[in-house]
């Protein structure tokens, strides 16, 4: 194990956190927030200490770095960075304790949007920045930025194994052939598509501070919102242009490339966009149908039934109506779109488009190979052989996805909420969803969660976000053992 | 595709039913109730007439019979049997439709348990001795015992091929290499245990015609009671017994063989039979301590945590007193024992412990191939290595499985219950159990579903019994298509 190597990213993206926790400290100066401005001032101080000890640590690392370096690095900068992310919020006293903050940067880092708190307009300015930021970072990936704007040292290697363990989908493809090119393609489309967003929101009179917070929150596909309400209490213009750039960024980015260089006949017929889109259209459909009775108009149904799908799909979960109160076949309907979630290569959670696909051609494959134990054949997506151990990881991933569900839910429910309740904190934990039903439904929190429930739901949080495996080797005895 | 051969199976197994209606028959007409007798005369001409049409039709049929003729055969054979074994159900007025009646019946052959009435005391005797013989049958498989009897024609495949398919687990072992003789071990074992249970039962004052009907129904593990509060009623006495031959009939029946030949150490080696072990002793232990409080006694508690553990986990779903009381932890403990059900093998129902095993061993070592792609391992039980192809259909049954519940509580969601509810319906009749929690919970029934979400949970207790893919292949173009 390089441990030189992954000491140096972990102290530079230390480094890169504390550069980011400047506007946000700035913001809380320019309010006259003391405690909160003190909070990011110690954090700094405190960052910048660890990252230059670590930085001392890592001299002479060597070049050598594999597949497993990658993962280890990219799961262990994810907690270190949650560890310290979450300080502002604790220091500055707004958090009743340590792992209520903590749990609040990792559903903030994660995108999955979570909260402990039932109030969030009392916030100071600047801790209001920092989580919806802490969304936008999450996102597309901290990582990924790393390689963007660090100097390329040595080769695509590196860039490769860390862009694979830290992009969400089941085989990462290149956008372009070199790896660190590919990664700043990827920041620009985002900061392009995140201003653009903003735009429209000012446009619809937002103003400019509550529109660069939610603009974050909603191209991490977060759902961290600004308001008690989330975005009920929004013009349905404001919504409607939340609707359609929460879709938009559950779509794999790579798909903006190809269509900024003319493409488009490989987009339109992508497999997995298909499903994407089939997805949001036919359930706003049944779902506009289904509840038609509880609002004034068809197209009021159609407006919060077309917010929802395209809220829950992408693992954003903002509100517009308490949706616990619709009849119970739209709300299965969304607890499938939270378990199918977005695209992969998207900034949004969920088992990914993809792998559904991967899935259920799978599946088939099988049935007829338990027909004719003879048959033979090879798994295709957009007409591109898959590599069959692909096929096996998705299996095998979805297993443990489902095994992990289970433990977990096992653990929670020591607290005694409902099953319904304690089934939805973990799959919207592990979905990077946000609320559930029941007890921790779109009005209500998480707070009721014990200490060791919310350190529960933040690992989910946190493998459902990494795609497990950058999590589960760090548990595993193999990994450690010196070769 | 052998269709003469297909007949010849579903004529012989007709047969077979109308041979074992006549004790019901029989116990109808001694007890003078004529409306059931009558449903018994009359179901019993009908499929007289039905099966001697079938056996016309199958004359000089070839012996070319393959893996998918297996399937099919199995798939055909439970809906024929289950299309005509709930007759007497329906002919005796005794049920309000014959959807309610059909759900009953599979429910009886599948091992389910799960019933549409609220009063089965009132029941005429030949129809309550039906119900539960149908759980004996369903059990060990109807074409496995009518392998056992019909003489043997020809060589070892189909009857490989047909054990294979109606039997439960990934890979079923033979006994002996012949598989007729296995067959005939099978259901010697089957019905010695029978005995035996039942035996124990009258010694404890049980009057014999229940306890041959309670026999029958912890044999097949399938939870049909002749008492409208299940086994409360009975003494501690009879619930130990019936606790501890639940258990029994959850051990895959290889085992019993072996121990009959001497090979002791290969069964207290069966990774399977310790994991099988472990789950039972280790949630009795966890629930004792949990439920602790709502009982005088730590031995009540005990007694009722053992002996709902045992009835869960091998689905039969007997009750002793309304666990949907109980705290969330020890439901949800509950829960997982449903998904993991009893032994491969066994009379049991749900995922199986073989598969458990094979999924965590499959995830190892899918974790280290991640980090280390050259590395190959082959995975083993009981230190025989297990077939790539085997750990791959485990995978792909898993994810089926899945689909195919999410699929399910979508459909049924449409009649308006809670999430829990319809999950745990879905849940219970996938595996075979019986009563869920909430609105099916022990002290509920099925009767407020609609027709429709009736026949898909008939359809979903099919599917578990037989393991998805007889009953999958039924619905596949390719195999119908003619090659």
């Amino acid at each position: 194990m390089n441990y030189k190597m992954i000491r140096r990213f972990i102290a530079q993206i230390l480094a890169v956190s504390a550069v980011f926790m400047i506007p946000a400290w700035l913001i809380s100066w320019s309010c006259g927030e003391e405690a909160s401005a003190d909070a990011f001032v110690q954090t700094m101080l405190l960052i910048g200490v660890i990252s230059g000890g670590l930085a001392f640590l890592c001299k002479g690392a060597s070049r050598v770095f594999h597949a497993r370096e990658g993962m280890v690095c990219v799961g262990i900068c994810w907690i270190v960075l949650s560890l310290t992310g979450c300080l502002p919020f604790y220091l500055s006293g707004e958090y009743p304790s340590y792992i209520d903050a903590f749990f609040e940067i990792v559903s903030g880092f994660t995108t999955t949007g979570a909260t402990t708190l039932s109030d969030v307009e009392v916030l100071p300015k600047g801790i209001i920045y920092w989580r919806c930021f802490s969304q936008w970072l999450g996102g597309m990936g901290v990582l990924v930025l790393l390689l963007a704007i660090i100097p390329s040292t040595g080769g695509n290697g590196y860039t490769m194994h860390l862009l694979r363990a830290e992009s969400p989908g089941p085989d990462v493809g290149k956008i372009v052939p070199r790896m660190k090119k590919t990664a700043v393609i990827l920041y620009v489309l985002y900061v392009v598509l995140t201003i653009i967003n903003m735009l429209f929101l000012v446009v619809g009179k937002m103003p400019l501070f509550e529109a660069l917070c939610t603009a974050f929150s909603t191209a991490g596909t977060g759902g961290f919102s600004i308001k008690n309400d989330s975005m009920a209490g929004y013009s349905p213009y404001l919504r409607n242009v939340t609707t359609v750039f929460m879709a938009l960024f559950g779509v794999n980015f790579s798909c903006y490339y190809l269509l900024l260089i003319g493409q488009f006949r490989s987009v339109f017929k992508d497999e997995e966009l298909r499903l994407y889109l089939g997805l949001i259209f036919g359930s706003i459909l049944l779902i506009t149908l289904n509840i038609r009775g509880l609002y004034d108009s068809l197209w009021d149904a159609l407006h919060h039934a077309a917010f929802q799908v395209s809220s829950i799909i992408t693992s954003t979960c903002y509100a517009t109506t308490n949706y616990d109160l619709w009849p119970s076949f739209a709300k299965t309907i969304l607890m499938c779109l939270m378990v199918t979630g977005a695209c992969a290569g998207s900034t949004g959670g969920g088992f990914k488009c993809i792998r559904i696909l991967l899935l259920v051609k799978g599946i088939r494959r099988n049935t007829r190979q338990v027909i004719s134990p003879q048959y033979v054949k090879v798994i295709r997506n957009n007409g591109r052989a898959i590599n069959e151990q692909v096929v096996t990881n998705t299996f095998a991933y979805f297993a443990a996805y489902v095994m992990l569900m289970i433990v977990s839910i096992l653990l929670i429910s020591i607290d005694g909420y409902s099953f319904g309740t304690n089934f939805s904190a973990v799959l919207a934990s592990m979905n990077n969803m946000g609320p559930g039903i029941e007890a921790v439904g779109p009005t209500c929190n998480f707070s009721g969660y014990s200490a060791f429930s919310k350190l529960v739901l933040a690992f989910d949080m946190l493998a459902g976000r990494l795609e497990l495996f950058p999590i589960f080797v760090l548990f595993s005895r193999d990994m450690w053992r010196r070769r």
